[in-house]
This record gives structure tokens, C-alpha cells and sequence, in this order.
């Protein structure tokens, strides 16, 4: 979420912006990207689209790092696409920054992806067999090789074309010689909004960015809908057939930051009411409610409300923790999470304490927090995870550990508490999480939560997610 | 303070830290420098000690970014002495980056000092008649010429004999050839703890530096106390004449990171007692209370609770602001502002909100944030500062700008209330903040806010203290 | 060559390198790639292979540059290709940094590609009709889709395949997942060695890449061979029908470096020889014969011999010269020059020089050479070129200028000579070039003295050869 | 020398540069240390002057990689002074880096310095009494307390009366708030020569420099003789008693490039004599002469004249050699020699070669030229040294290793001519050396040819000269 706090949280694979009509398309993309930057830190690129002229900028690292004011100032033009990505292999790989651009027969065209597609395995062999080479592993390039074999004549109905074919979750922006296009799966399960600054149309994975650039927020794209935004305007099709919602309900847990609107719904809102839902299934008798900062804070704060018992900030956030961090050779107990957090003694010491975090994967950070509450004197630790506990691993655009890797499945919650040595343990349930979403429960993906897949996952698939694309080869370009 | 908003803030001019008694001293020196980052981030340097010979790194920058795991395996010994600073002139030098070291009759020496000296051009004048070469504009180098033209025949003396003749504030830790050394002045202005982790003794500005190496904070080196650690353990000295404590009181309002014992009190709990004396003070009816993140938290949840208005997260703090972000070259309004901070839309709009912030400076930033969050939709913005206004500029080490740049040198509160835009506008009183603290009046010295100086400044550093020592040259040494 | 003047020469695209059957093939490629960098600075790129895995480092700049230790100990297994270039678009993009790899129907496979192709346009015309999506500006990824859409069923015959399709010059290395190909286009235009070192096979551009690993040289792959090396050992095969050999002459004159064999004939000698020739054919009376240091001295030192006027090293040659120097901004008369070249004024002062050169481009430099030496006080300066007046450009993996750009298309050498004021000069005759050459002229493509193609050019290539290929982005990658 | 070969040579400490009267001085002293680039590669620093600001820039590494074009544009002013060194330390520290520049009583000062002081051990004794502060571990800064310390009234007095205290090498230019000086020691050990471009007056360690910067050569600077250029013009005193001139014969043999005028005389000249001397002296029966290239060209030019023995390139320098080389883990024979020199094989096979160097400091290169000479085919090797065998440090400014490490301190010329397995070795004597040079014998420093010192050499410094001055501390500051 916007306030990751970069501890043991799952991540999502990337943020994607759009911009048509700004001479400075490049500019404004690149601080929608920064306003995205919580939903990849991995890598960050814009392609600009001057005249049918593209221009591209990629790198390795966060959008502050990436570009220079002279890449910046290269990439001309009143169109733009931009990415931030996490990385879905383990290692980084400048090739499968986005957005990807390539030349084919009718021209350009340049790509951002937020999502993942399930059949993306079938589509590459597909597509090799009719003599397609792969330069990526990401799945974002069988879209392209799509577009570039499909007999339509319109790029539009190329495009169709090629997303009828695959299946799988996608927010897509794409730039072509003269349009941007705007695009998301039928079942909407990545986040995708349109906005207006000025005269620009402006596409985002959230409304932050436009929050940023100083835009109006004027609605969703809604799911399976593609907006074409070109000289003429903008144009709504609905290519493709209805079927039901299936929001990601991780961006309100999680992902999204707190000041945006995603799906239609304000994200501080429905954490601080999962957090008031959390305290009514999981009271206690304690002294203060903590965060897990920042993530947790606004459940924190719900939970406090309404338990009445006074919101602290015991865990303060470190703001200044690079990449690489040298560690001492003689290991400084539960070093990881004292450089990111600090305990504030004079609140904790004899004190009962509820600590609020907004989800739990591999429970590795919380158990350090614990001990480190413990050290500083605290006389009871009530974790509250204001989520249903995570069992099963994400297929459609989060870089989730495999099944074995996840706590909750492998441990029931007691087990759990008694392994972070807390003094009680609560996760807020499926039902009460979804009561406090604006939409049914059906209308929303929690697969994560319950294994119940929206969309089926080809067998291989779940045998080992990360493999799947294995790379031409294992690439790391130098700097210039 | 620990959690700098980045925002308009006081900069003080550094943190340092001794270790004496780990084969790993650097490494400890290292990590309780990133402790100690809130108070400096210009520039950075260790110099360690192994068997009287010194090695030494300094660098400008972010702890993090100074040191390679090479750079502190070459910083080999048991005893350590580093230093976190802001550059007090204009132009970053690594010149002065501390700890400054030098050779001399007797041997060699190392230094890292926090505070300010005020008679530093007279002293320099002294020592340039007798020949002294300055080679850095640092006003601790005075300290170095002052110990090696001393006629006194031991370390200890030389170093009480050049002490005796400064005036202003320093906590200082040394490095001889077999010793580690604090010493703080007689009045005790700026801070220094002492600390032991297993069998080594340690020296830091602030006791945060302890927890995160997992050591025991044991007490503040007294005001005016010189403690000597080597082979034979350590010894506490009293070689000043006493005179009164006035310890800085901009460490409880602002400086010193909330998880700290600063002054031998919780920091955390005195800016929550601010806050709450502000709510009392300059009561509100409103909706919500929001902080400046995050060095305003602790201060609206003080004054949350007193008032009984709920504390909501409506600003949230960027975690991803570098240095140097590039700007659009069309602005977007506030630009800087919007960076750094997001509002919540969903809890302002239609709102009457409370914001805390910690103190007021220039009060640019605060100006901004009233526009941002009138832009949001509050219906009523009421600024609380949770301190007295600063009238009158810093001598004793920290980096104020001049006293015409201080917004409430110039303006009553009536004035700056109408400046910033806001509905009201409340500033904590001297008296209340005093009334907060654990020690008199007396023991603080609250120059900044009140004009009163504990220690004359020579008239010709009023005027301009900044160019009070020129350097031999503007030297800006490149890269290896 | 391999003594670059680094003053007015053509650039050769590439340099190219295999190894198979040692376990640091990569640090062999590296170094061989050192040993090769005269025939391209601007990237270097090695591709490994372990057991089918591929693995690959590129960067912009010098071999030396481009690596670190820790990216050639990525580079696993025993086989490698590597590659050196010149960019043959103004910016240097590292998606054009070869050895290209990729993933397709059947498996993985990596080239590099010394040549350039004559119908490349065409080809990718052809190969975009049926869906390819190119990623380079290269013509060299032609060949990897020609060869990803071939129906034929072994990797050798696709391979074949490919190349009857394509026209032009090409000496190849290509890694597949079993084995290491080199081949060379029927007319043989660019060279390529074949060596051993240990149990190692060794492919190179040229011999002196096998001086430096202390390997032997055994023979030229052929014009038209393909020569397969993988764990049954080397298989040697003539796939394409016989066409006349057309070896490029310019590399004897320029190019190769002068202890290489190319085309079966030492450098050294040629060079030395084609100095004496060009005494014969322009005698003149004089006190001292100097070389523009380095790739004149060969010949400069064949005239000496022949003309009986001493040698002497009157220019010379500096070794510091980086890529990137500041001018002043009041410039130095012939300031570039002088950086490069030193003028030993006790030589020159009254006497009559002859100065030799290895070629003529442009004729910038020389007309500076003229005037630096007339102000060191020379009597007479008599210019020889080693080589005939170069008319027309290259369109066969030489980075020739525009014709316009070359002096000999737009002047004759009496004009040239007065133009850079020399007191005469005198170009060597193709007739004396051939005859000093171990085959007959028809062996060899002289077409840049000429204008005789020996492979027809098309007809837009002619027009702008340039801008070919139009990326489909000007991409810049950042560093990581 | 000019044309280092960069393979086993004596180190000289520095070449200097001053600039008075140019608005671009610092970007002249820039250019003009480029030409002194083989007097030091190890560091380089320019201090500029504008109306009595002084601004300065150093870094480590060769002037090219230093200086970026900001660094250059901050450095205003019409004088400058600017410095290249070796570092005469293990380890290179920017503190050592030159310019030197302080700021004392009287103002500010800046040196570079070219030699080394014999009695600076003694100074710093002497300063530390004092109260001096060591900041260095350079000999120069021993200088600039001198001055800083000095009851002389006027400038120039306060540096006569500094200098008149050393005893050593100098060649000096300092800059002072409103002048630059030049000054070279009594016996005139280390060059310096003069010369003006345009409206400015120059001081070099070389004329090379004057050549690159279109300037004129008017003469050397005389030993013992000071130049002070200010507004009035320029001035010489000779403030010290005459002493017979002791020029270092060294610079002729290797140091100073061949196109400069050292102590009045042509290099290349001198040793193109001493080639010819060394053929007299050493004549055999060869098919060709070789250079070790470039150092030994002049001379092989020279032998090869006089013995009628054809001159041919046989051995090639590399112009891509880096700093850092990454070495393959199995090791290739005569590896480092192999990167840096390429033999010529078609000239070596079955051939007598005659091959001439310089001078021989450890004799491990040749030993590895002779033995790649021997794998190429050569027939017959015979080494011709062109200067006496060296058998004793140099304490005036040349980075000599210790005299075990001199093969001709421990070896006899048989004994060498076996331990390379050459077929035949000789050395120039030492009257054939003199014989060639343009003053008697005793104007010359041969000391580390016979170990007569013209300066008494204290004692300690003959046991281990580098340990002279331990530095306050190793310090290697950061990049910023």
C-alpha cells in the first residue's frame, strides 16, 4: 500500500499511467509513477510518443533513481506511458522493465501491464510455433506478439483480437502511433481510473497519481471496458462479453495507498471499518493500540475507536533504510527490523499493548516485533491482523510466496500465536472484512484468502508460477 | 527529530558517537550513525583506532550511502568515534565533514563534535599569530589547534586546557591513541548518553543509537563532564567550573527522535504533554485532528486527547522522496508540498480539521499544506503549533536561518493566521511548554524562543554568522 | 587496426569471438574481446552457455569498462560468443549491443555478427507481413527470426536456411544450446580465424586474439564454411554455393591490426610493403620519414626503407587521451589534434618531412597535422597516403561516411594537397595496393577505391543507409 | 616519459603547471597537466584564484576522469596552479592530493610542489614543538607551516625565509592572494621552464605543455631562482646562495616526454644519441632492431641508425589497457606483458632481434618480453639497455623502490642477461651517457646510477624512506 511498510507484505507486480494531450506527457508521467511508487520498486520506465516518434526510457530501481533530468527531457512528445514493476523472477532483468515497445508490420506500439495472465504458457508456444522469438519473460509480450500476428485490419480490432485470447488479469495502458488506449480485464481485477488535468486524459492504477499532478478523478474504467483516446477524443468500447466483477479486495487490505479511490471506494475508509469490525470480533483489555506503521495505522486507529482504547505511536518508522544495508558481522538480535522500526520504551514498558498490521504472509516480521516488544518491557502483546488469514497464492498479478511459504496455511492462528509468542492473536474473518466492502462479496476477488479461484489456473501453472517464462537468458545489461 | 518531517524544519548540526571495547567498533559506529541519521544528512565519517593507528572514512550524504561494506572493513580496531552532519555553509564540503583528525607533537587525534562554538573567530585569530593553518571552515578545528599548542604535559590536560578556553556548546567524543573520550560543556546545551552493549561503553547523542545496537542506556554525561575510557576502565572528571544546566528544549520540541531519553526524559511523553497543554490552551470545535507526519504525531495525539476529537491519518508521508526529484516544468501548484505529503480526501472533505505541526519556521510549508487541504474539500483548517514561536536564531549548534527569515520574527499569529490562509491559528505558550518539562525553567535554554542567550555571542557572529569562518577555499574534492 | 590513430579513420562495425571447451570460456571471450577492441568501442557483450543455460552481460563502452568481476563470474559454463561494435546509428543503444540471444520454437540461441546485410530492409518487410516484432535496429535479428520461422527440423539446417536468404557480409558466431557455430558469408568479405587453446576452439576475427590467450592459430574459416563445434568435435561444412572470394582489402590497409594473419597474409608485411610501393611511386627528396602514429608507422617505416631517408618518431602519440575531454572555451589552434599528437620540435625545426598515413577519410585531421608541423617550423611537408583515395562508401560492415563526406569524391589530389597545404602529395595506386597482396585483385572487394560492388546494393540503402532500420523506440537503458 | 610503457619503471612524483593572466587560467592549467600527464597518474588538483578567492578542485585518478565540466566552470579566476602526483604512499589518499592550500594569519596560500625534501622529517619535528598541526603526510605541507610560522613581513620574505630551512628537490608554484611565484631549488634538481601564450605567463614542469597550449617557450626557470608574476610584471630574484647545478640526468633517460626541452636541451635528441652511443658501445650481428615501445623508440631509433640494423615495430602497444584488469583465474603466461605489448609474429620467426629499452628498474617485464620474443620464433635475443644499471634510490622527488628491490643492486649484468634468458645483454656506461648530454658530468644528479648524493640523506630516511610521515590517519573520503 502507499504506505508500505516494507516489511513482510506481499507485493504487487506493478502501477501504470497514461497520459494524451500535455506537452509535457513524459513529465507528468513520471510523477504519476512516483505517486505509484508503492506498487513497484523494482524498476520504472516511460515510452513517449512525439508524431508517431517513440522515445523510451527504462531502469532498474525507483523512479527517482531511474531517470536523470537529461532522460527526462528526451522524451518528447504529448503522449506517454509509464510502469513501475516489481520483479515476478528472482533476479532483475533491465529486458523486462516496462513498458515494452515494439516495431511490427503496421508500426509501434508500447505497453504497460498491471496484472498476469494465466495462459500465458500455451499462448508463447503458440506463438513460437509460428516462428514468434521471445526477448522477454514477461507475459506482457505474448499480448504484443497478439497484436503483431492478428489479421484485423484496425489496430483496435487487432488489439481485441489479441486480448480475446488470452485470459488472466490485466489493467492495461498502450501507446500507438497516434492514440492512447486505455484497457482492463472483463472481470476487473486489477484497479484502473481515468482522470482529466487541464486538457490532458490521464489513465492511473490509482487515483493518488491524479491527487499528484493536481487532477480531477472522474471515474473508473470500468471492468472490460478499453477507452481510445485520440484527436477525435475519447471513445468507450465494450469489446468484449460481461462477466461478473471480481475486484482484488487485497488493494483495500493492502495494496492501494490509503488517499486513493479504488474500486469506486475511498481505501482509508474501509481500513479504518475493518479495523472497528476487528476490535468488535477480537476485543482485549489493554493499555494502547500501536500500528504497524504506516500500513497498519488506519486499522489501528478503527480498532482504537472503537475498543476506546487510546491509539499510540509505540513503533516509530525509521525514514532513512536504502537497499543495502551493511550488517554488522556479529548479528545484532532481530537487527532487520530494529533499522526499520523503533520502539518508543517510555510507552511500552509494563504496559499491555494491541499491535494492528494490516495482513500477515510469512509472520517472520511479526514474531521480531514481539521480541522486540517484549525487550522493551511490555507486559502483554495482542496481535490483530486485520485481515483473513492468507492460504493460497496469487495467479493474477501479485508476487505472492508459494503456499508453503505462507503462515496461515501451514499453521492455524493458535499455532501461529504461540510461534510469535504473542499473548493473543486475532485476524479479522472473511465475512466481516467483506461486510465492510461497498460492493457483494461476489464482486470481489479473495482468492488469497479462500482459494477460490475466479479464473482457472492452468495445471502447471500451479506447480511452480515463477518458471513459467523462462528467460532467453539471464540478462543484466551495464550501465553506459 | 527521529521522524524529520523533510518539511521546514530547524536543522541541527549533527550527531556523534564514541565505541570503546568491540573488535567491531566501526561497524557499531556505523549502525548507531543511522540511528542518529534525523540528525544530520549531509554528510557522514568513522575514524577507528587499532593500536593507535587511525583509518578513517567520511563521505557526503546518507550514512547508507557514504560507506561500502570495503570502506568499514578497512575501519579496523576496537575503538570508534563517527559523526552525522548538516553543513552549516552554503556549499556541502568533505572537508568538514567530521570526525576531523590530525597529527601532532604528542600523536594523533580525532574529534567529532555536535554544537557551536561562539568565540571561534577570536580563537582562530589567536591561533593564526602563532602560526596554526586552518584547513577546513569548521569551528571544531580550533579545538584541534587549541590541544596541540597546549603546553600541558598529559592528553587529559592539553584537552581541559583547550576546552578552557571556548565558549559556546559542544558535546565532543575523542579519539587518542589508547582512549576514547566524551566531554560535554559545562551548561550541558546539546546532548550526549552513555551506554554499554556486552563489554563495550558507548557514547551517543541520543539513546536511540543504544536500542537499535541492543544496548543498555546507563545515563547522560553530565554537564561539564569529561569521562575517560581506556585499558583501566573508565573515568568521570569535573574539570569546569559548574555553572547552570540550559539544556536546548528544541531537542523535546522537535530535535530529538520521540523513542529517546534526552535530558534524562522521554521524549515521546513531553511532546504528547504539549500537545495536550496546546489542546487546552487553544481548544477547537472540529471533526478531526490530523498530524504533520511524522513529527507532529506524537503532539496531535496529545492534543486528540484532550480536546476529545477523534486523530485520523489525513496526511500521509511519501516514503519515497529522494533528493532530488526533477521538477515539471509547468508547476503544479504546491508541487514540493504534494511530494511529500497526500491527503485523504475521503475524511477532509466537507471536515472541520485540526493540524498539528511541531513548530513553525518560515512557515512556507504550512502555508501549502491549508491550500492543499482547502483544495481537498476541508470545510474549517485550524493550525496548532506545538510550540512557542521561534523569534530569534540558534548560536549553540543548530542551523537556524536569520532571525528576518523567521516568520514570526516578522509577524504576530493574527499575521501568520492570515499568511497561511487557515481558520486558526494557536502556538503553544513558553509557559505551558515549560510547564511540560521535568526540569525548571532555569535548566533550558530556550534562546530561540525567547531571545535570551545563555552565553554572550560576540557581536560580529550576529551579524553574520555564517561567513564567520571562510574557508582557505572552496574545496570539493572529487571521487576516487 | 589495431594501432587506431583514433584521428580520421573509417570505423569498422565489429569484432566478434567464440569459445568452446573451456570451463572460463566467458574469461576468454573477455579477453579476446580486449585483444579485438580496435574493431569496435562503443559496446562489448559476451553470451554464456552452461548446460543450455544461457546467460548474457552487454554494455555501452570499452570491454574494459563494460565488465566487472562479478558480471564475468555470472557468465558460466564452457562455451561463449562476444562481440565489440561501433553503433552504426548516431546513439548507441544497448538494445543494438550484441550478441543478440533468444528464445523461440525450438530452444535458445545467440549471435554475433561481424558484416552487414544488403537486404536487410527486405527481409524484415517480409518477416513483419507475417508477425515478427522486431527489437532492434540491427539487421543482424533478421537472421534470428529468419531462423526462428524456418520449417526445417535441425538447428543447422534452419541455420542454412536463414542464411540463403540473406545478402551481404557476415562472419558469424552463434551459440545454441549444444554447440558453437561460426560461418562466414560465400564471398568471405570480413575474416574469421579459427585456433585452438588447450582442448578449447577458438573463433576470432582476427589471429591476435589468439596471441593474447596463448593459443595457435590454425586456419581461416573459409568463405561459405560453417563449422560446427559441439561434443562430437568439429564438423566442417559447405552449405552454400561457390561464389568468388571477395575478401575486404581495407583490411590490410587499415583494420587489422598489424601482428594479425588475415585472409591468410600478415598485416605487418602488407603494410610495410605498401610503404614501399608508395616510395617507388612518389620519391621525394627529404631530410626525415615520420609515421601518424600508430597504424602509419608500418608503412612509414616500408618508405624509409625504400626511400633511404631516415625514420624518426617526429609525431607523438599520446596515451591519455579519454572519449570525453573538455575544450576550452577560447579555443587552442587545432586543439583536438594536439591532444592526440605531439610534435618533436628538434626534429622538425628546418627540416623536410615526409609524413605517412594509412589512409585518407575525410581529410580533416591531416590538413591539422600539416599546420601543426609548419608552426613547429618544417621546411617542406610531404604528405603519402598508403593507400588509394577512398571514393565510395561501404555497405558491408564498415561505418563509412556519406560519400559527400569523403575528400577524394569531391576533390582531386591536387586539390586535396592544396587544401591542406602541404608541399605535395601522393596517394598509393590500386595497381602498386593489389600487387603488394598475396592473391589476385578479383580475391579481394576494393569497392571503397572503386565504387565497384561486388554484391548490388539496394537501391534505398543507397539513398540513406543510416536509417535502415528505424528503431522501434530510441531506447536508452539506465544503469541498474 | 611522455610515452610511458607503463611496464617497469621508475614513478616520478609530479609535474606542476601556473597560470597568471588568463580569464581561463584554470581550464589552460587543465590542459596544460593534461600534457604532464606521465608525470603522475595517481592524482590531480587545480586551485584558481579570483581577486584573492581562492577554489579548488582535486580528486584521484587521471586528469581526464577528475575534472567533469562543472568542476572546471567552478574554478573562476585569472591564475591558477595545478598538480599531477604519484602517490609516494601505499595507498593513495586525496588528502596528499595537490594544489596544497591554507588559510593562516596573513591570508591564504596555495603550493604544488615537484621533488621531495630531504630534512622534512626533522621540519615537522621542528613545527609540531610548535603547535603545528600535521594535516598530510606530504613533505610539502612542512612548506606551507614554514611560511604560516615565519616573522617575515612580506610574502615572498616569509617563503624565503621557509625555503632557506629545506633542504631537498623543489620546483614550486604557489599561488597567493594576489601573485604566482615560481621557484626551483639551488641546484636546479627537478625542471621548470616558463614561456607565455598570449598575455599570460606560464610555468611548466615540461615545455610539452607550452606546445599544447599554443604557447612559446622562453626559458627554464634557473636554479635557485624565484619569479614572482603580479600586476607589476614579472620579477626574478635569486634569494639563495648559488650552488653548482645538479639537473636529474634521469629526466633525460626516461622521465620527461621526447618532445619537451628539459635543462635547455632536446630530449628525443639526447636519446637518440645515447642510442647511437649504446650500438658502439654494444654492437651484435640481428636482423632487426625493436623498441620497447614507446619509452625505448628514440633510442632503438638511435641503435638502429648507428648499427645499420633495420628499425621494425615488432612489438605493438595496446592503447585500451586499463586500470583495472580483470585476470582469468587460469592464468595465461606472461599475461600482463601480453595485454600491454602484441608481439608482431611474421617479423619474429626465425629472426636475430636486437631489443631496446630505456632502463631497467626490477627487470621482471623484460624477462617476460624475452620470453614471449622466444614463443613468437625469435632466433636470437639481445637487450640493449640505454642507460647505466640503476643501483640506488633517488630521494629528490623519483618513487624508486628500495634498492633490494633493484636487480642491478643485486645482480651483475651476466647474472641479469642468465635471469632473463636473453642471448646477449648491455647496458649504455656511464661516460657514454654524460658523453651525450649538453653540460659536464657534474652538472648532472646520477645518483641513483652511482649512488653519489648531492644532498646528504638523513639517516633514518635511508632506512625506509616511504614510512617517513605516517599520516594522521589513511583517509579515503568518499564520492559526494
Amino acid at each position: 500500500m502507499g504506505q508500505a511498510s516494507g516489511l513482510d507484505k506481499l507485493k504487487e507486480e506493478c502501477g501504470v499511467i497514461g497520459i494524451y494531450g500535455d506537452t509535457e506527457a513524459a513529465n507528468l508521467a513520471y510523477l504519476g509513477l512516483h505517486a505509484l511508487q508503492h506498487r513497484g520498486q523494482e524498476g520504472a520506465g516511460i515510452v513517449s510518443n512525439q508524431g508517431g516518434e517513440f522515445r523510451s526510457f527504462r531502469g532498474l530501481g525507483l523512479v527517482n533513481d531511474v531517470f536523470r533530468p537529461q532522460d527526462l527531457e528526451g522524451l518528447v512528445g504529448n503522449m506517454a506511458i509509464g510502469h513501475v514493476r516489481y520483479s515476478t523472477t528472482g533476479e532483475s532483468s533491465i529486458r523486462n522493465v516496462q513498458p515494452l515497445s515494439a516495431s511490427y508490420r503496421y508500426g509501434k506500439v508500447a505497453v504497460a501491464h498491471n496484472g498476469n495472465l494465466v495462459n500465458a504458457a500455451s499462448l508463447k508456444d503458440r506463438l513460437e510455433e509460428r516462428g514468434s522469438i521471445f526477448n522477454t519473460s514477461s507475459d506482457t509480450e505474448a499480448i504484443l506478439h497478439l497484436i503483431a500476428t492478428s489479421k484485423q485490419t484496425t489496430f483496435v480490432n487487432r488489439l481485441v483480437d489479441a486480448l480475446s485470447q488470452v485470459r488472466g488479469a490485466y489493467s492495461l495502458v498502450l501507446l500507438t502511433e497516434d492514440a492512447l488506449i486505455a484497457v482492463r480485464d472483463p472481470m476487473g481485477i486489477r484497479p484502473l481510473v481515468m482522470g482529466e488535468c487541464g486538457d490532458a486524459t490521464i489513465f492511473a492504477s490509482e487515483s493518488c497519481a491524479l491527487d499528484l499532478l493536481g487532477g480531477d478523478y472522474l471515474r473508473e474504467v470500468h471492468p472490460g471496458e478499453m477507452i481510445i483516446v485520440d484527436r477525435t477524443g475519447r471513445t468507450s468500447l465494450h469489446p468484449f462479453p460481461a462477466e461478473e466483477r471480481k475486484a482484488c479486495v487485497f488493494e483495500h487490505v493492502y495494496f492501494s495507498k490509503p488517499s486513493s479511490i479504488t474500486f469506486g471506494e475511498a481505501v482509508y475508509t474501509r481500513r479504518f471499518d475493518m479495523g472497528r469490525a476487528l476490535a468488535r470480533e477480537y476485543p482485549v483489555d489493554a493499555d494502547w493500540v500501536f500500528a504497524v506503521p504506516d500500513s497498519g495505522t488506519a486499522a489501528a486507529l478503527g480498532y482504537s475507536t472503537e475498543a476506546g482504547i487510546p491509539f499510540q505511536q509505540g513503533l516509530l518508522r525509521s525514514h532513512y533504510v536504502g537497499r543495502t544495508f551493511i550488517e554488522p558481522s556479529q548479528k545484532i538480535r532481530d537487527f532487520g527490523v530494529k533499522l526499520k522500526l523503533s520502539p518508543v520504551r517510555s510507552l511500552i514498558k509494563g504496559q499491555r499493548v494491541v499491535v494492528v498490521d494490516d495482513s500477515l504472509v510469512r509472520g517472520t516480521t511479526s514474531k521480531k516485533i514481539v521480541r522486540m516488544l517484549r525487550q522493551a518491557g511490555a507486559a502483554e502483546i495482542h496481535m490483530r491482523i486485520c485481515s483473513p488469514p492468507i492460504v493460497a497464492s496469487c495467479f493474477y498479478g501479485v508476487d505472492t510466496p508459494t503456499r508453503e511459504e505462507l503462515i496461515a496455511h501451514t499453521k492455524t492462528p493458535e499455532e501461529i500465536c504461540a510461534h510469535m509468542e504473542a499473548d493473543s492473536l486475532g485476524y479479522l474473518s472473511i465475512d466481516a472484512m467483506h461486510a465492510t466492502m461497498g460492493a457483494p462479496r461476489e464482486a470481489y476477488c479473495d482468492a488469497c484468502f479462500t482459494g477460490r479461484y475466479p479464473i482457472a489456473v492452468e495445471d502447471h501453472v500451479d506447480q511452480d508460477q515463477l518458471d513459467l517464462f523462462s528467460e532467453p537468458s539471464e540478462d543484466t545489461e551495464a550501465r553506459e
